[in-house]
């Protein structure tokens, strides 16, 4: 059986896979450019005038400071008139300078008098007040580098500049197969050894998390031929997920489904509590995950390996990893990782009770994964821990 | 003016709203219970085997220990035979016990000889290997409180009790008006004068972040009727943002058409940079605020103020808040709060250069936006800060 570490190093090296899609600004939002975007025009795309006041020629206002007032312009709108010497144009913030102006001197620093403005700022400089046509960047530059996340400030940004597609690393299709002849649907009614079917709910939930909607969702009795169909139906997606039936009982079929299915085995079984049955296999370019069918597992083992699959998939980081001290002394058997479901509790992190695989109570109030130590067997209060944070 | 302190504090006060839905388990995702959830059923609904072995009954297994197999229980099925005493049937995980049985031997810990399974583990107690009926939970038991945020593990805990739907603080509804006549809409063809529209991309791509889909989105005119009849026609959202019009200059109209409209000015204008002419009113249950034009002004407005606010309505937090030492020194003058737009290096958090109101640059590269107090000056390399993630 192989450790953690060899498992996050098969899972690693078999993700070549991405796909890069053009996309509307707003359905990009958090994801990651694959290629730079270069500036369509200039920013701003003329001079500019930065505040409400009145634009003139710096070097030929006269001795006087008085300039004439010829006209108004208001953001949205341009003069096509020549500035001459010494006349002035009342102007607003956004507004385009007119030619013959390089100035703007703000409305609080002037006098007026009938149709002359004086001006009354001695800190005032050729061009002050006045953004430059491409001062912010210029058309063909880089404004947003292959790799950046793209953040609402970063789709602003490119609305900005008249853009409206983007190409970014798009989302994996998932696709989601759970077994089990005891599922039934949640709503429906439950007879004598019947439960409710949850791990597709908790799995479409986590996927929302990383912005992903889950493609096909099927739930198959544990019959060998019903599950290989099936899966068949599932091997294009890039990522596929099976839950149940990855033990070694006599009805976890999963892995032999797989196997008949052309599906190359990487691994199968890990020195981990919970989830030790986890599987991994490839099909092509295909990533399948066997999960355990008990809740608890099969939502540690999601969050702890195809988290990560996913991430290279979409060069995107999901959840933050911190380091707290641990709230309470803590001990386990060595042998295998323990993944603790915890919760941050002011500046510490708690281990919550309940901790097996089949119980969810625990795991629906944690907001974070510690992962404890193969060989290790005692944790004490204060011990700086790293956790995954999930929430 | 008032300063930053004093604006929380009346936005904070006005924010008395909330609305309770019930929703489909998967859209309740990440929201905040707005009831306690009660167990539907017991979990497990019957005594169910929690590993593959055989049932049987503890006391009556006789001196040989060795049991009669009578049959086969898989996940999903029942036998409706009672067990007698010296039998035993081959049992899976999570099927149901049959009658007259209380415990299971894992099938490693047998001897099979023709019909009969010899038991060889000394260790096992009467129960052993049964999950009993409602040991994880019992029908009416409160299963998650009021106030919990329902994780993916959460929704697997309620889809697995059967349940479908949930009561949560529901999301605001939030309608964005953007006022200039220089917007165009990103795609078409601007002339002098005229600037792309981005503040309703910045925007919607903010509140997609916390999971909200914006309203209505209107871009108008700077005229105060066009501005004062779009004003009407959004005042039933619980959160009216409006963008630009917010300073003094003469075109800046917003708050006169507010004025207008009804609304009550709580406070405009505040002791900060970016971002001074920002407005907060109510009408009726109504919050109605007012960003400034600039680009990253209004987005740090957002972050800064309306967060809080779609907080208080949906009970949730969006962005952590951590501290982290600064990677260089800082100087800015005493007099107002500075926003800065900042970036996670390492253990440290860099200031990144072009912090003007109107660059937005800087701002899709940030990922936490600094607070810098209203009358200090100097912040040295290695100070504790106080950041609010954004991404």
């Amino acid at each position: 059986m192989i450790n953690i570490q060899e498992a996050h190093q098969l899972i690693r090296s078999n993700c070549n896979a991405h796909r890069i899609v053009e996309m509307d600004l707003l359905e990009a939002n958090l994801q990651i450019l694959a290629e730079s975007v270069i500036a369509a025009m200039d920013t701003p795309p003329f001079d500019q005038s930065a505040m409400d006041g009145y634009a003139f020629a710096f070097d030929k206002t006269g001795d006087s400071n008085a300039l004439k007032l010829t006209g108004e312009i208001q953001a949205g709108t341009y003069s096509t008139a020549l500035l001459s010497n010494g006349e002035t144009v009342r102007i607003y913030t956004g507004a385009p300078l007119p030619a013959g102006a390089d100035t703007v001197v703000v409305q609080e620093n002037v006098e007026l008098a009938c149709e002359y403005v004086k001006l009354v700022d001695a800190l005032l400089v050729k061009g002050g007040n006045v953004r430059k046509q491409g001062s912010q960047g210029k058309k063909g530059d880089v404004i947003l580098d292959k790799g950046q996340i793209l953040t609402p400030a970063g789709i602003s940004l490119l609305a900005g500049n008249g853009l409206t597609q983007v190409k970014i690393y798009g989302n994996p299709v998932v696709h989601i197969i759970n077994t089990g002849k005891e599922l039934v649907k949640p709503g429906e009614t439950i007879r004598l050894g019947e439960i409710y079917e949850s791990n597709s709910f908790g799995l479409a939930a986590a996927l929302d998390q990383l912005g992903i909607k889950p493609g096909q969702i099927s739930v198959v009795d544990d019959e060998e031929d019903i599950i290989l169909d099936c899966i068949h139906k599932n091997l294009k997606a890039d990522i596929l997920i099976l839950t149940g039936g990855v033990s070694v009982g006599d009805y976890d079929l999963v892995a032999l489904a797989l196997e008949r299915a052309g599906v190359k085995k990487i691994f199968h079984k890990v020195k981990q509590k919970p989830g030790k049955p986890f599987y991994f296999g490839v099909f092509n370019q295909t990533l399948v995950f066997g999960l355990p069918g008990n809740p608890a597992a099969m939502l540690t083992c999601f969050y702890t390996y195809i988290v990560p699959a996913i991430e290279a998939f979409t060069k995107k980081t999901y959840f933050r990893k911190i380091q707290l001290p641990l709230a309470s002394d803590y001990k386990k058997k060595a042998g295998l990782t323990h993944f603790l479901k915890g919760k941050i509790v002011g500046h510490a992190v708690m281990i919550l009770d309940g901790q097996e695989s089949y119980l969810m109570n625990s795991f629906a109030l944690a907001d974070c994964i510690l992962e404890l130590e193969e060989q290790k067997e005692i944790f004490l209060k204060g011990e700086l821990m790293t956790l995954r944070l999930i929430i």
